[in-house]
Formats: structure tokens, sequence, C-alpha cells
């Protein structure tokens, strides 16, 4: 019997968006004040499902304990308080749109989460612009 | 690579839930307090998921400030602070349900929203009440 | 000891703005899409606040079902699904704003509340706009 | 033409998560401080989806307020206030994590829903912990 | 210059209200399914607030980290996951309403918080019931 | 009659605490990670609240829908997608702490509301962490 377990957690981080390729009027004219020099900052608020199996002996799929902690090693630690642009190497040649730091999570959270199970990354950068992801 | 992004929004209207073509006690026993002859209302909270394929220079499905431009001139300019039985043509023949204005309110979406994706529309009547429509 | 008790509630109403002395110019200067014709409307939230004494007893300052049902049958009952414009009297002659409406709950309430405490009411119109009285 | 509508509701219960043939040890090993002999409470958080046919003379898949009586009667009534490990006989041998809370309420709604449609049960055991069952 | 920083939290417990005096009958006509026998739960909220001065070097009234570290260790731990009315001997003669809960939490964190301000505790029992204590 | 009306608004910008005259080992040890070099970011959720008397031919104590193109013009188009250290020259010799933003927007909302009333913000720096000015 399969059923999503879900778990929301949360950190806080500066980017920019800009592709560096462009001018800055071509960045401007893309991402309007998401582009702006000095960088801005979002409460970014994550959920994360696994569709599994329950198991018959804990009645769980996952414990959402070893949940919340996975998520807290492998993606706030990392991302909390930080420039994404900056300090996150992986957005060296990537910006960092919601779109592309879902996907960035869901391969962190892929390769620590050692069952068979479907993982959704849903990213909230403000409380009306989200991303969904699923694979 | 494929993904989906989200925008919310909001608006607030009248209504009644009301066949025309059936008697008050048959409205009555169907809607109850929702047939209420001089109308009530609602804040509208709207949700819109587009679900398409990421663009690899600007690492967006769909610029989310643009969204938020459409769903305003299509959505809220037409319904915010409206009548919808009265002020809405669609809803003369119609009854405004959610559920049918999930729909409405996904066609004009629709039409205005040109890339290849799949648009859902969530429509929370009340916070307790809501519909979500996909195609 | 001294301490305030709350409950929340909510109703959903139809109103319009509108000063009946006035011109549709001037009112539309006034309270632009609040004064359209044919009425707009609101999922109110309203938070009940009582400032008292605790019982020793029963470690309560009131009990909360207890406001809960006064709630009910002083504010919803009366305002739930209505056109406060059309079907509540105590607005045929004063202007069904935040403001108004707070205090016409709050008398309602206080009537209806036999003990000695001070009562706060707060008004959601909408997530944005809210009124706080209290006397 | 489908469509799906959701309804919220909450009720409260106190639990403890513990494997009857498993020792103390063991339990604390698995659940934490969740296994506490003396039980601890959720405030919990329940949506529920039907997704099915909008009826063409009502405009609705299933009215709202018939839904959220069902809820009353066949989940809240039963679970609201109590104790699930002592007071539901159902988890006298199932433990009553959210995964299996979910299915029972399911189970419950599954009998009492008449119409062709599929349901999904969502439950929140606190603000970030909550599973999704969907059949 | 004054100011008031605000931090929230959260636990979870179970409890009953009962007053060990009385009848079972009274018990039941005052608190109702609050006093069942074999207790309930709720998520319990949490908003701590200290009014003071702000420090000309930190800009800060209080170091909200450090208020995190105080409502853990002393509300938090002591209260999450337990049964109020077994496992905290506080309630060994008085009945664990959120207005006395509130007043036990009022008292360890001023105990704890070194400086001089005032205190507010504000504890929400569910989303629709809430306490406030000043002092 | 007195009464207060709120709006709420919201902005997102980075900021890093670092008071200039300290070294980095102090300010470290004084704000931790929100002492980063390359900055981190918030939304910030910003209640303004207006507490005055109803004027008699309007029922309002002030337009809400001005309250708000107020907030725009003064406060988010100041600092939304902003860099709260580097944009904003108030912040050269003060640490932008959720304190001293606080009393920054209210200083610029002070002039900018040309009536007499009593004005209080409210400016959430996350969800957990909060700040209250009243003047």
């Amino acid at each position: 019997m399969k059923i999503t377990v879900c778990r929301k957690a949360h950190f806080n981080a500066a980017h920019k968006l800009y592709n560096k390729n462009w001018s800055k009027e071509k960045n401007t004219a893309t991402f309007g004040k998401c582009s702006n020099d000095n960088f801005h900052g979002h409460n970014y608020e994550l959920i994360v499902k696994l569709y599994g199996e329950i198991d018959k002996e804990t009645g769980m799929v996952f414990d959402l304990a070893k949940l919340k902690g996975i998520i807290k090693s492998e993606v706030e630690d990392l991302l909390d308080h930080k420039n994404l642009n900056i300090d996150i190497p992986y957005f060296n040649d990537k910006i960092p749109t919601t779109e592309n730091l879902s996907i960035f999570i869901w391969e962190k959270l892929r390769k620590a989460i050692d069952i068979d199970c479907k993982i959704s990354v849903i990213l909230y950068e403000t409380p009306r612009n989200f991303v969904e992801y699923t694979a």
C-alpha cells in the first residue's frame, strides 16, 4: 500500500537572477528588479514529499524525524543564510531561479534518501511564487 | 526537463447559487443559504500552475512577473469587486459555483498563455472549500 | 490574575460602500471599486478577545465553547451569507465599512457576554485589510 | 468534465506510536519521543478531495455542505477529543501513525460517499508533517 | 527607545480538563469533551514577546537566537510530547487550561530572561482558541 | 470613537548584521550566521496600524487603498529587491536589524500620513521572528 509522506522546512538566502552571457540591459529586460546588482533575498519554504510503501511493522513510509535530519544536513546547513550566486558553486554557471534551485535540492535529497520512493520538491520563493518538481 | 511554476492571486466578488429553471424551494433545498436572494460574497484565493519545459537561458518555465500580469488583466480586472451573477455574462446561464468559476478562469488563461504547457487552476472560495482543475 | 482569552470565527457576506447623501461621482472618488453598484463580498475572519479574571475552580476566564456559541448566535447566524446593505437594518443609514461592522459586532457581543471583562473585536475584511476595536 | 472539489476539517486527539510486539528500547529507538508512555497529542488538519464529474444542473461535483456533514459524522465525531490508541478499536493492532490514520479515514469516507469519484485524504499531524493518500 | 521583539515556537502535548474535587458529571457539564477520560491533545503554538530598550551597539533588544534557545530549554524540552496532567507536577493541583499553561510558561521564561523587559506569552491551543498573558 | 485600521504589505531584501567597529570574531559571536560576508535575505511581511477617529461621513479612519499606496511609495518601492546594507544610506551607520528597520519604516510613514493618529509597525523578518513598534 503506497502513500505520500511530507515534511516542511525553511531557509533564507540572498540571490540575484543574472545571465553572465547577456548585457545588463538584456538582464534587466528579462529579470526586472530580480537582476539588481547588490542581491536581494527570500525566506524559502520547502516541502519534501516521498511516495512509497508503508512498512507493516512501523506503519511508516519513512521516519519523518529522519527526513527532517536529512533536509537539515543536505539542504538547510548548505543554503541557509547564504548567497546562492557566490557561496554555492552549482550556481557558478546556472541562474538560481526557483526552478533550478528546486532541481538542485531534489538531486541532493535523491542521493541521501536510500529507499525506493518517488521524491517531490515544492519550493516557495515567496508566499505567492512557488515551484513543484517530481521525479 | 519539465517542472511546475505557480503563482497565487486573489479577488473578491459577490454571487449566489441559483438555478433559474427551478423553484425557490428546490434552490433552497439544493444550495441552502448560498441561494439567499440578495447575494453574499467571498475573498477568492487563486493559484495558477504551469507545467512545462525549463528554458536553458533563463532558467525559467515562464516569467512569473508576466504570469502575474496576465492573471491581473484576464482575471482580477474582470472579476474583482464584481457581482458574478449580474456583471459577468458567462454566468447568465451558468451557476457561479467554484467549479464553474474555475473553468471560466482556466479558459481565460489558456487563451492568454502562449507557451506549450499544462495549466492548473486552484480556486479557494473560502479557506475550507476549494476546487482544482487541470487540463 | 487577569488574562485574555480569544476565539476566531468567520462568516461571508456581500456589501458595497456607498454614502446615499452623495453623488455617484463622489462615492466613486471616495470608495473606488468598493462602491460598485451590484455589490461584492468577503470572507470575514473575526477574532473576539475577552480580558478578565481567571476563575480559580475552572482555570478559565470564560468557557471558549460558550463563547463560540455566542458568536454563532449573535454574529454568524445574523451576518453569514447575507447582504450587509440590504439584509441588516443597522446599515440602512450607516456605511458597512469594516470599522462600522466591527462596532456593530462589538455591541452585539457586549450585550450577550455577562461577565466583567474588556472585549476586543478584530475583523479581517481581507487577509490584508483589518480593523481592531477595544472597549 | 471532471474536476476536484476539496473540503478542510480538523479534530484533535492524543496518541503514541508503540509497537506492542517490540521492547521499550526498540520502540524508543524507532519512534523517539513519539513513543512516550503517557501519550501526547495533535491538532489534526484534514483535507478531503473528490475528483468527479460536474453535474450540469447544479454546477457541482458534490455538495460541499453535504461533504462537511459526512466528514463530521464519519470522522470528527469519532476521533475528536479522543485517544486513538485506547478509544478507537481499529488501532488495537495497528500503530496510529499519520499514514495508518489517513487510510482509516479514507475507508470511512469511501463507504459514506455514494458517487463515482476518486477520493484523496491529506492529513496534517503538525503544520510540518503530513500525509497524502489517494485511491 | 523601546520596542517589542517576538519569537514563535511550538510543542505538542496531551491533556484533559478535569477538576479532581468535582464529580464526573460536573466535570462533563463544565468542560464537555475536553474532560474525556483518556486525554486528547494539541499542537500548541507559542509566541513570546519582549518589550525593552534597543541596545545601541547591536541594534537589538535581545538576541532572538538566544531567545529561541531559552524557549527550547525552558518550555519545549519540558512540555513537548508530554502529558500535561501526568508528566508536569505543576498540574497536579491545577487544571491545564490554556490560561494556566500560559502563566506556567510565563513564569519559566521570566526566571530565564535576565534583562529588564515586559514579557508577553500568546498560546494557541488550536488555530481558533488562544490566550494572551502579559506582565 | 477611535478604532485601529490595519494593512499588510511585503517586500524582500538582502542584508547582513555586522558592526563595522567590531572584529569579525566579535561579529560572529554576536550575530552568528546573520553576519555571513556575502549577505542573506528575507521576505519581509509588514503590518501598518493606524489608531484614530472614525470619520462620520465615510465610516473610515483612513482609506486603506490610500494607505496601500503610501506603503508602496514610501516603503516597498524603496526597499523591495534591495540590499539594505549597500542600497539604503540610512544603514551606512546603523545595523539593519528588524528593530532598526521597523523604526526606519515608521519614520517614513509618519511623515507621509497626514492625519492625527498613532502608528504601529509590525515587521516579520521570518514567520517566526518579528518586531512591533508603536509611537
